[in-house]
């Protein structure tokens, strides 16, 4: 597919590495929420904006917004998170903000400042929560669904609370939900971002449409038996916590590749530990994803099942504690369609896969706004660290696509969103 | 079977109880080795022994003698350990030795304190190694096992070393191998113990032969794969240590079963251990024990055989590191022989059994010297506990099989120690 007229991803490519050297340093990127390196980001990113016509506010959440508005009101929303973790990649975040200041420029260029419906950019808030451990702050305060009795109570490493930190910024805690107000005529929301994962580099592909994010149920799993001498206890009277506990995690896996989901057990904890006793009590914890919310219950309750099992085979006994769940969001059928479709024309294969990490628009989407998320191929398969990193030719053609996915979306609000 | 005359295992059991109240306190027993409450308990035998004909002495390495001299100079000895663990039972250790002080006392009486062998009873220096983490340090003295070089170096946990904490109590440690001098005419070794297990009490059995220690491989298997998110990576991109750790568990006691011996994997460490991580490294320690040297070696062989597999399936290393071992030291088949013998006569059922745990006896047969030993039944299956405990008439019943076992052992040295 040839470019839109007027878009030029080349300079969203220049943009990024413009922020990456104000913002970056040798452990990587440095623009965790509510800092000054944060602030300057934000400053920058207004600059940019300040060359197009767009109406400019902080919304009682801290997220930031520029409209650019349309003959309609009903308008599109492209969002991302300038903000990173500590030593973060360079493109977790900002790649969808600084693609979508390039479609406003775009948009704006195309329809001589007047495009026929509203287009929003935003730049959340907080959408890592590195710093008092709670994501997606500005979405879910967007959304409605912030626990605000839970998100009064956070502290960071220093003690400073999280609604002193944000008040050095302009919000005032009590009135984060006043956010909501931003959802009135958002008619659908489109977010592109960096795969967390390999599964494109494993497919060799650089864009993917992504059907939503994964729900989790996280457990602690703890069997119980007995301590006894390694050496004098003969092993049909031993009642052993660890033995009954790594039979039972093939079977956990199992259950989990039978129902499609991803599973993991992620530490082990054994008492009282010494290579001379039986142990007595093991400790697991367990994390369960999948897209669907029958399916993810499913591999609960078989798990569940299977712990009894291998509890009552090994003469122990077994207890779960839920850690977090959250339930799966499925995007828009009709955005993902149209996704797809964009990655098609603009580099002739797609394909479709869940995220397991959550993103601000799953928020939007439990706002009942239509949204999806494009992919784009990450090069080590992973995030979160310096050495994040995406092919440069594969960022030009996500900038495209992306682009293209906001043009069939802007048609389709100015259609009055049909099924098609 | 009738009592022997001048046998009077109710004496022993007093003593028992006398010994008792003078070390315990509400946590057990205390008689820990090189201590104030242990020399009190050694006073307190010499006091008992002071009573018959025999000679006293305290040999290098702290080993306490008793010897009734016979008309062959040829010996038969019997043997146990005072000491006992902090919080211990009442009987683990001092049970061997009161029940030799009853022998003597039946020997002596009935010789007119002129046996037609030579009598020793010892008590072995610091059996349990708990001070310093090091057992059997008098008997291995006396077998010249004790490796000089490792136990000059120990210390307590107040930094107090092992050399000085002895020469406290007379003992100049580089002379502690002069123990050895002891074994001049030692023709057997008898040493009664409670069971360290549950095997008698299932059986419901009074009294069981020992058939000899287990051999013991000690080893930590670390499996290393890769960490990664919980979310984002998919199933067949993960090299996850723990998963081949938890499969392999299950085999590693299939094989043990196999082989007739026991395993048991002591601890498991994760990391990095969270829960929205792939386990990156797991490292379980591996506790196997055989008594036949062959079958302990074909364990080990086959669990890293196991090891191999798994980590290869599941694509991470896997590596050994001996942490320790000791051969297997069986018991003599004569003298094995002659205690079953002499349990069927005084219980009417016997049983062989190996001993899990190590004892004085192991050294005292790796210097050459026929060896077997009994044991008691113990009420919970437990030592080292102060709940440790045995019925008292299998405590009557233990001294009276003990004595037929003397009895019969100083016969077979007297007739030149045949073949039956």
């Amino acid at each position: 597919m040839t470019l839109a007229p007027f878009l030029d991803p080349s300079r969203a490519l220049a943009d990024l590495k413009e922020l990456r050297a104000l913002t970056e340093n040798a452990d990587g990127a440095q623009r965790l929420a509510f800092t000054p390196t944060w602030a300057k980001a934000r400053e920058w990113l207004s600059e940019k904006m300040a060359e197009l016509p767009v109406e400019t506010h902080t919304d009682a959440a801290g997220n930031l917004w520029f409209t650019l508005p349309g003959d309609s009101e009903q308008s599109l929303i492209i969002g991302g998170h300038i903000d990173s973790v500590p030593n973060g990649g360079w493109l977790d975040g900002c790649l969808n903000v600084i693609a979508g200041v390039e479609i406003m420029r775009r948009i704006a260029a195309e329809y001589d400042n007047e495009p026929p419906v509203t287009v929003r950019l935003v730049d959340w808030a907080d959408e890592e929560g590195a710093r008092f451990g709670k994501s997606l702050f500005g979405s879910s305060a967007f959304s409605g669904n912030l626990d605000l009795e839970e998100a009064r109570g956070l502290c960071d490493r220093n003690g400073i609370s999280l609604p002193t930190a944000i008040a050095e910024y302009g919000i005032h805690f009590e009135s984060v939900k006043d956010a909501t107000r931003e959802t009135k005529n958002a008619a659908a929301y489109l977010e592109l971002h960096i795969e967390q994962g390999p599964v494109l580099l494993d497919l060799d592909l650089p864009l993917g449409v992504v059907l939503g994010t994964c729900g989790v149920e996280r457990h602690a799993i703890s069997f119980h038996g007995q301590a006894a001498h390694s050496g004098s206890t003969p092993m049909n009277r031993r009642k052993d916590a660890f033995l009954a506990a790594a039979k039972m995690a093939p079977e956990i896996y199992a259950i989990t590749e039978r129902h499609g989901g991803v599973c993991t057990i992620g530490s082990c904890h054994t008492e009282p530990g010494i290579v001379t006793s039986v142990v007595e009590s093991c400790r697991l914890t367990l994390d369960q994803r999948h897209l669907s919310a029958p399916a993810l219950a499913a591999m609960l309750a078989e798990a569940h099942a299977a712990s009894e099992r291998f509890a009552a085979e090994g003469n122990v006994t077994v207890t779960w504690e839920r850690i977090w769940q959250i339930a799966p969001v499925p995007f828009h059928p009709q955005l993902i369609e149209f996704c797809d479709h964009a990655i098609l024309e603009t580099c002739g294969h797609s394909h479709r896969l869940p995220s397991g990490p959550l993103h601000d628009a799953a928020e939007v989407s439990r706002a009942g706004i239509p949204t999806v998320m494009m992919f784009v191929q990450s090069l080590h398969g992973i995030s979160h660290n310096k050495i994040e990193d995406t092919r440069e030719d594969h960022l030009l053609l996500c900038v495209q696509a992306f682009d293209a996915l906001a043009t069939q979306t802007m048609a389709w609000i100015l259609a009055g969103k049909p099924e098609v």
